[in-house]
């Protein structure tokens, strides 16, 4: 097996204090490997990153037809739990004649220290249309009452989740390995970073009209790339790596250290998992990889943060770095 | 170099969906290797695995003569926030004739989630006091009055960290190849993992009356075994490691996936190090080397929450677990 690449390297003054490793790789639309790092035919959970995928069927069936822009990159996001999130997932369970107890993600409160301090003030509780996954389970109950099926859309054996694991093996291109209960508490499906990197490729490639599962793709893709505000929030790495290039980068990150990205003009996908699950080692990586791609610059002040993440301590002092490894920076 | 080896392992449903590799030593009260496993000379930055190294002075110089076992605890403590260690700083810092303004290291929240809502709720922003290095600090404070210093005592050149680097050195054995600056502002001087581990061997087989040294090395040791809930908190590994064999254990954290050990009754001091900076390998790790070493058996409800540490998700559903690599539990 093909041990995993440097992707990531943590100093502290001139210590070299902690380093992180993983696999990369870029697929083309025709599915063949451009360049890896580490293994790329290893197992995953995409976690959240694969949003884009598990909305699919919701598109496909017709269900979400009228949806606007700002559903479907809800439907894809990992929001931060802000106003407009919140305002946006009740809204659209209100059309659906639903209230937030149809959705079955756990309780989270916001994670906007602004927001959270101000629930925490009024007492309100956390709750389950502030989990940064209820704009995907609000689909998925959409889903549900198209296909006419029960309220436990997060079963395996839900119609929902059966159309989800069947688009899913169809565009990373072969049966998933197995699953795991995601933060959200639904089934997330395994897959090979290839796998995912290569349904990032079909995403990137799909041209609108060619069937349903293709105009599904750009709908999804164009959608979070006019409202990367809503797929994660105001701070935060996905927001700021598709607004270094509108128009241009699809990210999206997931739990453990993953990051999917798709490139429509080089129709070409990309994923990185950290070995570790280290977050800021995947978005220092996934940073490199656009600009080793092409689609931004290095000194883009919305990819430099991430290529090289300032560390500061409790006094706001620069303590140290995480930089992306000099392999993907090459 | 010797290649890091496999601390622990994350798993959801049946995925292995992340790795953590690093580096462990045991070493004797003569400083031979019992045991290691990785590189044992890895330089790390030990962060707040040290504090009982960087409090040696405070006692040594005779500074700190009066004081109780609570407060030399706390000045070896990451704590919590708890009420009780910020009241516990505070009549320090009083006694001293200081108020929290002249603690140099940055304002926190309590890391105890009722009394940082409570904070939120009153409307009081985060303090000095609060920072989990308070206690540190104060003792810093306490020496710098003691050596008739300034108030800048965590700059390089000030008497109170010559004399911490002094000791330092001195109990790992070798000169100190840099420093970074820690989350709380003060120097961390970088040392090896044996070093480390050396270090804590000498405060395990440390003798009351032998000499100065030797003297602090067991009330510091004492005093953390005694309150390991002043040293940490209600809810925190080194407290639970240290309560599962009353007497036993030293178990100290550190930030970057740091964990030190001291075990007196066996003369043998323990470090790890998680090559990701991953807290939860080195907790994993740290507690499965101390079954190993005999002092505590793996179905002890205080080691075996660590060595086996469940994920729950948002809805406290059980998705995987964070386990000790099968290597350290052999």
């Amino acid at each position: 097996m093909t041990q995993p690449a440097l992707l990531a390297e943590v100093t502290r003054g001139d210590i070299l204090e902690s380093t992180h490793t993983g696999h990369a790789v870029i697929v083309s639309a025709s599915g063949e490997i451009i360049d890896a790092w580490g293994d790329p035919y290893r197992v995953i959970l995409p976690r959240s990153s694969c949003k884009m995928i598990q909305a699919l069927p919701l598109l496909e069936s017709g269900a979400g037809r009228n949806l606007s822009d700002p559903h479907l990159a809800l439907a894809c996001a990992s929001h931060e739990g802000e106003p407009r999130h919140v305002a946006l997932v009740e809204r659209w369970l209100g059309d659906l004649g639903l209230d937030v107890e149809a959705l079955l993600c756990g309780p989270e409160a916001s994670r906007v220290e602004d927001y959270r301090d101000e629930m925490i003030r009024e007492r309100r509780a956390p709750g389950r249309v502030l989990n940064n996954c209820s704009g995907k389970h609000t689909g998925f109950l959409m889903l549900g009452q198209h296909l006419k099926a029960g309220p436990n859309y997060i079963a395996l054996d839900h119609p929902v989740q059966i159309a989800v694991k069947a688009a899913f093996e169809e565009v990373t291109g072969s049966p998933s390995p197995g699953s795991g209960i995601d933060g959200c508490s639904a089934p997330n499906f395994a897959t090979t970073l290839y796998g995912l990197a290569r349904a990032m490729a079909k995403f990137a490639a799909a041209v609108e009209g060619t069937d349903a599962r293709q105009t599904a793709m750009v709908r999804l893709r164009e959608a979070m790339m006019r409202h990367p505000g809503l797929v994660s929030g105001r701070v935060a790495s996905c927001n700021d790596l598709m607004s270094s290039a509108p128009g241009q980068i699809v990210a999206k990150t997931g739990a453990e250290g993953v990051y999917a990205a798709i490139l429509p003009e080089k129709k070409i996908g990309l994923a990185v998992k950290a070995s570790d699950g280290a977050k800021r080692a995947a978005t220092a990586a996934i940073a490199a990889l656009l600009v080793r791609a092409g689609v931004v610059e290095a000194d883009n002040p919305k990819i430099a943060v991430w290529l090289e993440q300032p560390i500061r301590n409790r006094d706001g002092i620069l303590t140290g770095y995480v930089r992306a490894a000099p392999a993907f920076r090459a």
